[in-house]
């Protein structure tokens, strides 16, 4: 018998509360096997844009077949939709809230249904909490082999957050928003570092430019912010052994001006 | 063969220490099979109050036959006793100090034993930590189906926490103490709402009177402290998209006047 | 079929981000049945001695056969080494940066082989994140049998952090280190307490001598510092119902006097 599929969950809860506990409980009542691997709980609350950023991040490593949960959801009660996604080779259950943008620009949907049968909700629901009453179980189910299609009707089209690709024209500046800061105070940019030189990259920020670059952070110049492509293949800005993020004077919300010069 | 039962963890550990790790290790050292599941680790210090919602509110969702181990602890090491609790659906391992009063409070005892053979503890002992030495492989043995009469004598009354009912009477003010402050600032009260009608509901906070409701986050006025109905139950005091704690002037430990206008 | 073998995490890396997740998910991908227990990732950033002492104090009750996963890597991405060590009933995979000295000194070598086949990494890696790369799926393969030799060569000598035993000559001060200090303020010194009786060892503060003793928090003299060997043996500095850090003046780096009276 192959490994029960994995479910991770990745919300905006924090751990100071039993929201991610309560939230458990629920798939491990329809699920008892189920192997729940906590992705992120700690993304800022209410920001889509950080939990896509996120979800595509963290969700990458896992094997295919695993159940993706992400629960970011401002729009909790009211009219937004609750949906589930199947791609090429895994699953995702969130509010039709923008939140799966990043995970599905290079992984195309193949079926997505609206969460609407109460036969695969939890019996007793909150207006506060789908997360515990809709969610985790919709990826439990999920887990078990439930097909999409026994969830509610096809889903349509899906709500997507402007994360527009931004190509470097030579020379142009360009602006780039902050996607993610981490507990080292590293500053992540939304820019892909794929065909361009990290060597020919300049950043604007609050306190100066950044052009120096490194491979890794054993090997940088101490005391200096530098710039590298981070584990996930995005810009970073790094200060060895201090908070890039306290050093450029950037904080999350923010956008940066980004050239390539020739 | 059915799913090894669950165990759930609730303390006042927090994450930033390896006491939680270490409480896991001495369950699985002796049931290698253990499903163990943080519920709340961030139960403010040595609070019995706090750690006995957190219990009820965080083990509701949980299957039937989950062993719940509850460690809020301030008396370790001393006089008070160790004890396991079997009830129609679930188990408890917990001192003897008040952390079950809630959760027994619906779902009565129907069995209850010292931990005192140390058979079924850890076979090196500290006098500061029994989370690890003799409920976290309590909590195993259980789960394993050892009977609770193994573990020691029948603990005949248990300790309680004074949570009686407080009936709303229509015109006149009752104190209620706070239950929980959330992540997201949200103030939960001590008090379940079920017969009385939300709309007749007013709260008096150090910054003035709370009487606006809301059935969820969504849709509620901006910026305006509002009651609702939380996922467990109670009576909260929430602002949409900011802390009701700092709105309000509230903090744990505090006391509101609740009153039912006619 | 015996249990899967289970894999601890010892990790600076915090929670806030998605690199535990990552991490797991690729562990996941190697074994989908592995049992992933986290064990502290809250270890100061980049502190090679407050890893060492975690993940001697989190993995000490963990049974026989487990595979410990310790990532505190300041020279990511430079020429330090990357290891996988047997002892006689465990595993470690980690950096050779000297994490592992505590773990080792009661719990000789067997085997010792440095990770550089990349067979068993992940497809892609990166220059900055050798935890999710090739440290998890090392434990994965290890966790599924993988003979060490299989990872690469012998890795002979291994690096270790000047941890000396100091032994306490009566009458003359010792300068001790400060081990940890946890989330309720106790300060624990790296000084395991064996031969010695507790009364008669005094401790220099920045703000007094504590010599006071204790067998356990719940029977301590209120308000006053004093020493108890805490649950890993070790001397500890605690306040009943307060923080001892904060009352001695004591922080993570510094160094105490320790004498034994006669």
């Amino acid at each position: 018998m192959p490994a029960p599929p994995i479910i991770t969950l990745t919300t905006d809860f924090g751990l100071q509360d039993t929201y991610v506990g309560e939230m458990k409980g629920a798939i491990l009542a329809v699920g008892p096997d189920s192997r729940i691997v906590d992705l992120c709980h700690h993304v800022p609350p209410q920001n889509l844009s950080a939990g896509a950023f996120a979800l595509e991040t963290g969700s990458a490593a896992f094997p295919d077949g695993t159940v993706h949960l992400a629960v970011v959801d401002p729009g909790v009660g009211t009219a937004r939709r609750a949906i589930a996604v199947r791609t090429s080779r895994r699953y995702f259950v969130a509010p039709d809230n923008g939140i799966l943008t990043r995970v599905l620009e290079h992984d195309p949907i193949e079926q997505a249904n609206v969460l609407q049968n109460p036969r695969y909700m939890r019996p007793e629901r909150s207006s506060t909490f789908e997360g515990r009453d809709i969610f985790g179980p919709a990826a439990a189910w999920i887990a078990l082999g439930t097909p999409l299609e026994s969830f509610g009707p096809p889903a349509g089209e899906l709500r997507r957050l402007d994360v527009a690709c931004r190509p470097l024209a030579p020379g142009r500046p360009t602006e780039v928003p902050l996607a993610w800061i981490d507990r080292f105070g590293n500053v992540i940019l939304d820019l892909r570092i794929v065909t361009v030189d990290l060597a020919r990259i300049r950043v604007e920020t609050p306190n100066g430019t950044v052009s120096s670059t490194a491979h890794t952070y054993g090997n940088a110049p101490a005391n200096v912010p530098f710039l590298l492509v981070n584990s996930g293949g995005y810009l970073e800005i790094a200060v060895a052994g201090a908070s890039a993020a306290r050093r450029t004077g950037l904080d999350l919300g923010m956008t940066v001006q980004v050239s390539s010069v020739l």
